[in-house]
């Protein structure tokens, strides 16, 4: 097949960043996804109603200037450990489609995460009664960072347990045993997964050279556990669907002695999942994992439109207005969105 | 214990490299150590007696320009696939200490390494008769960096059963399976540990920021890989002894895109064994680990003359000349080397 057109894809997990960040990371992530699932953790967090929606008619604006008028920003708030249940309720009344835990101390801006999930119980309680979906950085922070998303699994099989109606999405799956536990819980419970996560390894971060721009939470782990995420992608389960978590920083905050995490994919994703899909025979599912499967999770309907992808190559800029640069900078991709 | 004072000890794994970085690693290196192994991959590689013998020359001048003439670097030639018995024997009649086999891709200037060990068992026949010693990068090329060390162990094995009178040292032990071999195999078989290993696992490289001055070969892993490194160091085995791996890269070829790996540990080792070692009750048997087991391996007297350690804080240069930026820069370290 030498081209493709899907319904309009979604991206249910993406950093947009803000100030002069955001017309760059706008115009990538808009130009490709009808959706986009914003990620709530700017130095000065989304954590209301009202946050929510001031950074949302940022987005919009930047959204309109690029020329892609039609990009509609899903919002989210950061759960801390002092959200309320009338915080959440207050969100969802006001059009906030999640909201997003950190456990504390695991990622970028992390420090004021949640420092003890079951003191959020009754925040959890209204988001069940409510609507509001938790999404979940599904890492359990102080333990050896090879285990961490395999011991939050438990916290995991806990809230399914506990809240049965409540929407949960385990962000950025890592694991094979992640893949296991999401596929066994009730149709509740759904994952993201990154292409980046369906490409890298441990040895693509640490192996030969130390490659910053590869280097993200949680961390890339075995050829196993790629494996089982790309079986997880390429099935076209419901429960498995695409958040990039592209997640750009200045190139001085990777080049540096104490580099920051996150995988700048926006400008790559689709292309990248097709050249996934195709090695694994699966173009023909990759619209269920970029444009049905997510929104159906979200009890939103598939987007107008479409994109168009061909099969001819192109090389990736080695970077990016604000010195970002991107995931696979100056390589050459097979596949190439179009018009 | 406030004052400790040892037979002056050997860094039996060190990199000095060479050209302008050559004064500075050497004044680190002979101003506390005695004697050092010194690596032979540089850019261009000691493959021969003459290749040994000049660079030997090289670290002589520097060291009696540093005030350390009494400094005694022992030699070591790398195998390539071209190696013969003769380059080896007249390698050891001009008084090369050891070689050195790095498989083919593992690390620094390592892609002329060895493709396939089992074509120099002529030239390992030849060091075992004439009483060269074998150093072993022993990570098997091609698989995930978490399991190189431990696949290497059967080619460790074999070797000892082929060559039962080679000494053979395991070089800079990165995991507790690798400790469990060593003590299994013969009294011919014996390995070296890191202070950086000692000291590290995978989360100080990526766990939370990506930390490129705790980059080296082999990964550091898990915690119950340290503690068995930990035993295996402060037990006064006589397998196990000192070797710091101190490889310096200049601070450019760390915050990059493709940073190297290794750790500059010359300048701090000393004090941070003297820690670890405090920590775990042993002080008393740093001297084995750092200034006797290893001369004993490899039939050396000990050193004439001592060096002192006090118990007083000092904060560690953010960098060295010839922008090298030491392990655990800007922080305070609780023992100094004195006199």
């Amino acid at each position: 097949m030498q081209e493709l057109t899907l319904i309009r894809p979604d991206d249910f997990h993406v950093h947009l960043r803000d100030r002069d960040d955001l017309l760059h990371t706008v115009r990538q992530t808009a130009s490709v996804f009808g959706r986009a699932l914003i990620m709530p953790n700017l130095r000065r967090p989304v954590l209301t109603a009202s946050d929510a929606e001031r950074y949302r008619q940022d987005i919009e604006r930047e959204a309109g200037e690029a020329g892609h008028g039609g990009f509609r920003p899903l919002m989210t708030i950061q759960l801390l450990d002092a959200t309320t249940p009338a915080i959440a309720r207050q969100a969802r009344e006001a059009g906030v489609t999640a909201a997003k835990l950190y456990p504390a101390g695991v990622t970028t801006n992390s420090h004021n995460g949640v420092t003890d999930i079951r003191k959020l119980y009754p925040v959890f309680a209204e988001m069940e009664a409510c609507g509001l979906v938790l999404c979940l950085h599904g890492e359990a922070p102080g333990i050896h960072c090879l285990d961490r998303e395999v011991i939050f699994l438990d916290t995991l099989r806990e809230l399914a347990r506990a809240f049965p109606k409540l929407r949960i999405v385990l962000e950025h799956l890592s694991t094979a045993e992640a893949v296991h536990v999401v596929e066994e819980l009730p149709d509740t419970v759904a994952a993201t997964i990154t292409a980046h996560h369906l490409i890298l390894t441990l040895d693509d971060v640490v192996g030969d050279l130390l490659r910053p721009h590869h280097f993200c939470k949680p961390i890339p782990k075995r050829y196993a556990d790629r494996d089982a995420l790309r079986i997880a992608a390429t099935q076209a389960s419901p429960k498995f669907f695409f958040g990039s978590d592209s997640a750009p920083h200045p190139v001085g905050k990777k080049h540096c002695a104490s580099g920051c995490a996150g995988v700048f994919s926006a400008p790559v994703a689709l292309p990248l999942l097709a050249e996934i899909f195709e090695r694994h025979g699966a173009l023909g599912r990759l619209e269920a994992f970029v444009s049905l499967n997510g929104a159906a999770f979200y009890g939103l309907p598939a987007n107008e439109g479409s994109v168009r992808l061909v099969k001819r190559e192109w090389r990736v800029p080695e970077s990016f207005p604000s010195d970002l640069v991107p995931f696979k900078a100056g390589e050459t991709l097979a596949w190439r969105v179009v018009g």
